[in-house]
């Protein structure tokens, strides 16, 4: 669905799905694989979420250092580095470790590349489940185990019709959590757990609203390109840029985030 | 893995696989239509979730009435019925509606057949990931994205090391949730959100612990057949069976286990 006709744009995408498919096979490779131990470190000492996450980041980075050598990258686990072309490419090799180390399908890898003030393409890809969630340059889709399909956030009236995600129901500082809870007693439905697949899952309308707190750039750039080009939208809790991370909400409607940001604002 | 010498075995993973095919189709079918709706119903009233459920379990009822039509059923949608050859089916066509309806790939489908002492032989299937989690007769396994595997539930220590999974933070009733608090405050890490699959995690090595309360027999039959055949023990908050439902604590071990049973007994 990108537009090929521009050549960056184009250059921009097989880059980033390069990355995404060198991640996929990095995060697999240990994936399920520390299932007779209970502390993540095999007898070895050996520690299979650390060894993924890096060895995913590398593999990002090496597909970077071949095709886009000029561009900048912030990434989770090695130094960052500044870049010539006005583009950073700001990369999570596994977002939701926990998850990850509790075998489920719901932690991703994000990819997001921007020039600091907007994401311009963003990826959430799942590498269990097959998925990649894609958004940029005006358009937003998924290929997974049912092919491809448009992704776009959905309309909903307001909080008492809005399905909440968040990763924990013990969300940030205490003021932060009270915040959260204003707003999880006006919702429809709650639901924790999702890691990253939450933001995924307002893009693909399924979801209305995803809070969450104490985020890094890396953990929201990638989300943010998706669901901004599946008309969803992405502030902190004032309603401000969200690319630096912190406080995070995601809605997929402007009524549903101008409801929620009404309570946000308040708690902090 | 089944032992195909026995033709009784054969012929009882030969219906459930049926029985699980019929019901993927029906329940991918309408997974994930509904995106641009918030209230699970489509402008004409139609709801995607109780037709989705209805037609899963009309189908898998339709392999049993061909294929063993001596057996009883148990379903969550339709009328329980006897039979007369001491074997029971109880299927739950979508466990994880909630899940469902938010476009998560974490609800399953639920198979189980018994003589009403003791699972059989038991299926946890989820259709968007396409992965299939079975255990009866001594074998264990899971069909997925990444082929087939063994399934083995882990040895745990104890509490201080265990992985818990559980669907709400709010669970059951207030003595309930006291006795869920008290293991949750024992454990090295807690999770929500995972509706059936956790279950599947616990006989896949991956989490210690999963605990409930409220649930049916068709809930949690179909987890007890892949637990108990990984290794793992399922049973009620007392220690009792499990069968009927209730209040549940499923584990990987017996040392987790005891002491899990040991803080939730206390509270109720």
């Amino acid at each position: 669905m990108p537009d090929q006709t521009d050549p960056l744009t184009s250059e921009l995408w097989a880059t980033a799905h390069a990355m995404a498919d060198a991640a996929r096979t990095e995060t697999l490779r240990h994936f399920r694989v520390a299932g007779l131990v209970s502390d993540n470190k095999l007898a070895s000492g050996f520690d299979p979420v650390t060894e993924a996450d890096r060895a995913a980041e590398r593999a990002m980075r090496a597909v970077l250092a071949e095709r886009r050598p000029e561009d900048g990258i912030l990434g989770e686990e090695f130094e960052s580095s500044q870049g010539t072309s006005g583009l950073t490419w700001v990369i999570d090799p596994i977002d939701g470790t926990r998850g990850y180390i509790s075998g489920t399908p719901t932690w991703g890898v994000l990819i997001a590349v921007g020039d600091g003030d907007r994401v311009q393409l963003g990826i959430v890809d799942q590498p269990y489940i097959g998925e990649r969630f894609c958004g940029g340059f005006g358009e937003a889709w998924v290929d997974g185990p049912m092919g491809r399909a448009p992704l776009r956030s959905r309309p909903c009236a307001g909080l008492s019709d809005a399905v909440l995600f968040s990763t924990f129901p013990e969300v940030g500082s205490e003021a932060e959590r009270r915040g959260f809870e204003a707003v999880r007693d006006r919702v429809r439905l709650t639901r924790y757990g999702m890691d990253c697949y939450a933001y995924a899952l307002v893009a693909a309308g399924q979801v209305d609203l995803v809070i969450e707190a104490g985020l890094h750039a890396y953990d929201v750039q990638g989300p943010i390109g998706v669901i901004e080009a599946a008309g969803g939208i992405v502030t902190d809790w004032q309603g401000g840029p969200a690319l630096n991370g912190g406080r995070i909400v995601a809605a997929g409607s402007v009524e549903v985030h101008a409801e929620a940001l009404e309570l946000l604002s308040r708690a902090i």
